[in-house]
């Protein structure tokens, strides 16, 4: 195990950092478990640059050793109100769990997990960090622990690195946590949530408190029973 | 099954389109099936842009519905030969299955996957073909059948519409076959192989014949009794 071979190291992972609650909390984790932390980042044409701009904040405040922003093509693939001229819905049901909402980017995880891959198998690094979640989830199938388990196989298969015995790990220390819980962690880690990004339809700086996003971010502050240092309109 | 329930529709694919001699051949086998062909091609910083321009007249020559040219960014990971100034080996053994060349791009197959994955699901297509090759390979492990499975199953735990049992299924026709016996089949299938590009090392228009690529290509048409329509110097 290359841990164990270099102990005066600390071991490298590479964190997926989108600027939100849930991939910030993910960071200050890794940090907390004496990674050297490598954050990526991607231009996808998502409607929210700010988002990019508050992930460069966050990896700066956090220390990171690297960040990275890739650019992906996700708009020219369509298909989300997120990438595309697609109306965010307000008020939507969040615990109606069959329906899979028009926020879902197709296969948003498996592409930002592959290049994480990639990077990862050039800094020879075994462990990736995504903040995925499957309690307070907005019911995106890229978001369970059958769907990590299954990237995680095909990503020790379909790699150099894999194929050489140093398996990868995709850690996603909040897969089983409420929204209310991960936050309470967060202000345990320090994590300074002023700078993180939640809304999927905000007006300039503050965030509409309508959509899915919105929603999960305010009743996970009502639980743990904290304010949540982002403005709303 | 949306093939049976849209009978008079030619059922959609994403075909992967690289421009060389296997993705072609690929192409022609997706057409002979009756796929309606959706072809995708990556600018990924490699170092042979015209592999794309010869991408470009192979989706026109076969009648692709649209071809789509996604932008990664895989020159910002790094390490490789294909996408790095780092020398192209010449005259390496290729019967050495133990040492993944230096031309292995670090996860390639996975994120290219990812975004066929991503476009299939927009399209509403349930088949992705790639001409990945397990025989004369040049020692990938994301060319593996076993790769080809484990990616399968992440692809329908991880979308929309794998979730709602529109199964995604990766089309391998070329994973068994030796490279003599893909050009034989392409011959069959009326490929025009002078459009297609291998070469990992040209000069201008001509490949230099000494790369893993252009010795696996060469000997392939010696095997398959026929004339390499490509130049080289």
């Amino acid at each position: 195990m290359s841990r164990q071979q270099n102990e005066k190291l600390a071991p490298k992972a590479v964190i997926l950092l989108s600027g939100g609650l849930d991939s910030t909390t993910t960071l200050a984790v890794a940090r907390s478990q004496g990674f050297e932390c490598y954050c990526l980042s991607f231009n996808y044409g998502q409607r929210l640059q700010q988002e990019l701009e508050k992930a460069k904040i966050i990896a700066k405040l956090a220390g990171a050793s690297r960040h990275l922003i890739l650019n992906v093509d996700l708009n020219k693939i369509g298909g989300s109100a997120l990438t595309d001229n697609i109306e965010v819905p307000k008020g939507r049901d969040l615990d109606n769990h069959d329906e899979i909402p028009i926020t879902y980017v197709p296969a948003r995880n498996t592409i930002f997990l592959s290049h994480a891959l990639a990077w990862a198998e050039v800094l020879e690094a075994n462990d990736i960090f995504i903040g995925v979640n499957a309690v307070d989830y907005s019911g995106y199938p890229d978001c369970r622990p059958e769907f990590i388990k299954a990237f995680t196989k095909m990503a020790n298969l379909g790699t150099k690195r894999g194929d050489a015995d140093q398996q990868f790990k995709i850690n996603t220390p909040l897969i089983s946590m409420t929204k209310g819980e991960i936050i309470k962690l967060g202000f345990e880690l320090d994590v300074d949530y002023s700078q993180t990004h939640s809304c999927y339809d905000p007006a300039g700086q503050l965030a509409c408190g309508k959509c899915d996003a919105c929603l999960l971010r305010l009743q996970g502050f009502a639980d743990a029973g904290v304010t949540d240092p982002v403005k709303y309109k």
